[in-house]
């Protein structure tokens, strides 16, 4: 029986850092967990200048130097080409895209995407990354993500050498257009997606920690991501989208969305390629595709994991983690 | 436009009124709504016996002295005829089904309901009502109710002459099915059911207080609950279901399943009711239908409800109620 393992020093290609007096602990923590991360911007105020993207990059070397830190900023607004050259040489690899009101600090993101289609051609133009929130806020909440994918197909057409990435893919409909469509449009995959499905939300018990956008949903979803992320394909990396809330805005009334992965999500993953004896997939997975698509070096570091249980805590960093209290069978 | 309206003292054919220091609260609560409601057994432990009815029956009565106060007992084994007949002599009008595990106190529930056959048959026998928790635990949780309606099917088979009731029906499968049953199978409809889609808990945000089961549905599901409602069919009737918990055990990981409505319940049918402009359906629906299908007297006493809006506070008796913080149009 497998007892250790030696992969590549993951790379996390969504994560949020969040700010303030959080932040240092936050990447701290992302650094004991990964060599490489992608920042997503969706602080308030938003990441959205040259002078913010220095500033946050700064805020998190401080924090932990050792991290290569990928960055981002928000689509709340039309840019300049030289706003966003100023951007790109100040670390920014993708700019994102929210949807007005869909989660955290979204209030400012987007009414209609056809509004930012000048800035979006100037992406395709600077060969920048378009990192999709993919949710419809008007539709069900389970149907979000594939009644967004309208817009995804009509973004391919307008800007066909535009690189996308549709964020922590969650359903079967999403997963099955990813693979359709051309290269340059992938998909990032969460450690929670692979695992959880609305049972865990509000199952046999209410589960605050497991709230997320886009939701946990369908076992045939879940089963569907399942699939991609355990295909080889290279159009499906890992990004964990861990967004830690502290647990007093958690499990109140009016809960925030989002769940706390980067401490646990690879001893996660180790146990689900295991489990479906795809081992041999994870390093490309985790610090192989991600870092193709966005065209950086892969990371040639190396990390050793042995198979010995351990308990996740109850609190990490004032947030409850994933599989908060359960046992797991990896660790570094 | 209309300012007032005179009611039906109305009934509540399915309420959670708890044990211990709570019971006083919610049944004082319960007495101010409603003139007669039926009790639920899940209690801990449970209430199952000649002896436990009786003294259920008085704490309740020494809260609420004007309560007409029909109960109910759980069916977690089987009993013998002279049991039930005990129990029906002090005030039982039904035998509560609880799948095991299925929400709060069910852990005594039943594995399997053709083991409690032999006492269902004594129902039958006995003209006491067989009153069903409908949802199959081990189905994905939106379609436990779908997955319950062979179980109903195969009862109305085996008991022809049984009356039952499903309780607190979400799903459009389920609507239908009662309108195509028998006679003698009708279903309670919640306040909550009518206005809630699953949206309201996992939607824009987390929303313990609207966390329950059966979980609210689709909008279709919500839809074909409406109709029924509103359909002035004598197989559907009003049960609130309202089952409240302390904030903190609401509001926290593991939170329990269960809306307070009783305080809120009727003005928010009368709205309902105003909306679709089926108010002069709204008397069969609150005082009508229920009793006729358990065979005692409709209510004489009368209400008057003013149009007058008024603010939900954000909690009663400790718990979160339905609307909490929301204006609502009438009261009394």
């Amino acid at each position: 029986m497998l007892k250790q393992l030696t992969l590549p020093l993951p790379d996390d290609f969504h994560i949020h850092l969040r700010q303030g007096s959080d932040l240092a602990n936050y990447a701290k923590r992302a650094a004991e967990q990964f060599g490489r991360v992608l920042a997503m911007p969706n602080t308030e105020p938003p990441i959205n200048s040259a002078e913010t993207v220095k500033k946050y990059k700064e805020e998190i070397l401080a924090a932990a130097p050792n991290l290569d830190v990928l960055l981002t900023f928000k689509l709340n607004k039309n840019y300049t080409e030289q706003e966003l050259l100023a951007m790109q040489k100040n670390g920014v690899a993708a700019a994102k895209y929210y949807p007005f009101g869909v989660t955290t600090n979204s209030q400012d993101g987007v009414s209609k995407i056809e509004d930012i289609y000048p800035t979006i051609s100037l992406l395709e133009k600077l060969d920048l990354v378009l990192s999709l929130h993919g949710e419809e806020l008007d539709a069900y909440c389970l149907d979000r993500e594939r009644e967004f994918l309208k817009h995804l197909e009509k973004l391919c057409r307008e800007f066909p050498k535009l690189r996308i990435v549709l964020e922590h893919v969650s359903t079967l409909e999403a997963v099955e257009r990813i693979f359709d469509l051309p290269q340059n449009i992938v998909a990032t995959i969460t450690a929670h997606h692979l695992i959880l499905t609305i049972d865990d939300v509000i199952g046999a018990s209410l589960k605050p920690q497991n709230f997320c956008k886009p939701l946990p949903n369908s076992p045939q979803d879940r089963d569907a991501v399942r699939r991609a992320a355990f295909s080889g394909n290279r159009k499906f990396f890992f990004g964990t989208d861990s967004a830690p809330h502290p647990l007093e805005k958690k499990e109140c009334l009016g809960g925030a969305a989002g769940i706390y992965s980067a401490p646990v999500a690879i001893p996660i993953l180790i146990e689900e390629f295991e489990k479906e004896n795809k081992l041999d997939l994870l390093p490309n997975f985790i610090a192989g595709f991600g870092a193709d698509f966005y065209k950086v070096p892969r990371q040639t570091k190396t990390v050793a994991y042995i198979k010995e249980e351990w308990q996740v805590p109850k609190t990490i960093d004032g947030a409850v983690p994933l599989r908060a209290g359960e046992i797991l069978k990896w660790q570094k």
